[in-house]
């Protein structure tokens, strides 16, 4: 079914025009006077609906409901810049996959970081990356995408989560699986490093912020694949799929 | 430790020099006389080394080895023809992720195949990608990029490992887990489809070749990101990290 993201107050009418950049997109699906479409505020609750006219694009709220595609797990991805594009990259694919927020920091290996100036511009532009993988992997939550000043500022918003982790491709010992099976899977943090990796005296930071160090496996993934493995087994280990 | 593909023979010798093209990746590495590389054949086989020479890249070969960081369980990505470069993605990303082998095939809402013209080049420019990404993240074994003629072919071929699973976005009753925690995991094939999705008639085609028919979860996941997922899911049920 097509859906749409509309403004929370939106979703209260019984009945609803779209607004025009909505109004546009369902005029390009040629929606007509019968079909069902849903509407959603991106932020979990959304409105069944039914086109009455496909004039003016007027909708006919048949049912207001919780999302059904949100996980109940909640995961935030804290990701350490990487160059180019990666972050990007990462934006689109953890929000199909689920994931609930997007956190972005610089660490001391990090070769690109967005300066102040330029930051607002690309902040917007990534919320859009969120906003439009949402809609087309039929979310009922957009995705925040957050930019702190420090890895010590990601640290201690990370380790507030129930259970927080930190991938490393240094560690031996723990495991993803440890330390996902360790207690009922709630709120996940999961930290990763830029292409260089982390430091040691920075995953020696987050061990005492109490967050747990985990191995991916054998092989050495890139920077951008690592939160996305590690996104997906989260959602398989909660009983997602 | 810097890990260089040579040929199978190469790996019996006790002293080896490094041809042309790793000699000079070696050399803008600035390897030294008494450090230690690994050669690989790209299928399991390895030899720890010191360089004895950097002046023509001499080694010495101090043990002869099975690589350590294949999985023990081996998956094949099935894919059908996506658009653009999503097949290189996905060979660069599953490489690292562990798979054996990708398989391409064609489906019925492919909407680009590549032509018999193309092919072969197409085929040694994926091949390179795995072979570089193998590289990259350790591997010990190059996962092998073969195209099939037919998804019946492709069918045929997927049903033979122990675990056979195509990836559906309208399934709702069977999850990947239910199909993974069935048995021991030792040969899992997993197929998915293109942009448009495969076809009912596809589906019922791989159930009656006994394939299991498994969900992602609630969202639906571009045919990039679906393969990627699912083989996250498979290395950390089969216990990788």
């Amino acid at each position: 079914m097509t859906r749409f993201f509309v403004e929370k107050e939106v979703l209260a009418s019984p009945e609803i025009i779209l607004d025009s950049e909505n109004a546009a997109h369902a005029k390009v699906l040629r929606l007509r006077a019968g079909e069902e479409v849903l509407l959603c505020d991106g932020q979990g609750r959304e409105a069944l609906c039914r086109v009455v006219s496909s004039e003016n694009m007027t909708l006919e709220v048949l049912e207001q409901r919780k999302s059904e595609t949100e996980a109940a797990v909640r995961v935030s991805i804290y990701m350490a810049f990487p160059k180019a594009d990666k972050l990007e990259h990462v934006i689109q694919k953890a929000t199909e996959l689920g994931a609930t927020e997007i956190v972005a920091f610089p660490s001391a290996r990090c070769v690109s970081k967005p300066d102040d100036k330029s930051l607002n511009k690309k902040l917007e532009r990534w919320q859009k990356i969120a906003a439009s993988a949402a809609e087309q992997s039929g979310r009922g939550v957009i995705p925040r995408v957050t930019v702190l000043g420090s890895f010590k500022a990601a640290l201690s918003r990370a380790a507030q989560a129930d259970t927080s982790i930190l991938l490393y491709e240094n560690e031996r010992a723990t495991t993803l699986k440890m330390a996902l099976e360790a207690k009922p899977l709630t709120t996940v943090s999961l930290i990763s490093g830029p292409e260089g990796g982390l430091e040691e005296r920075e995953v020696e930071q987050a061990k005492n912020a109490g967050v747990q160090i985990c191995t991916l496996g054998k092989r050495i993934l890139r920077c951008e694949t690592a939160p996305l493995c590690a996104v997906s087994a989260v959602m398989y280990a909660a009983g997602e799929f």
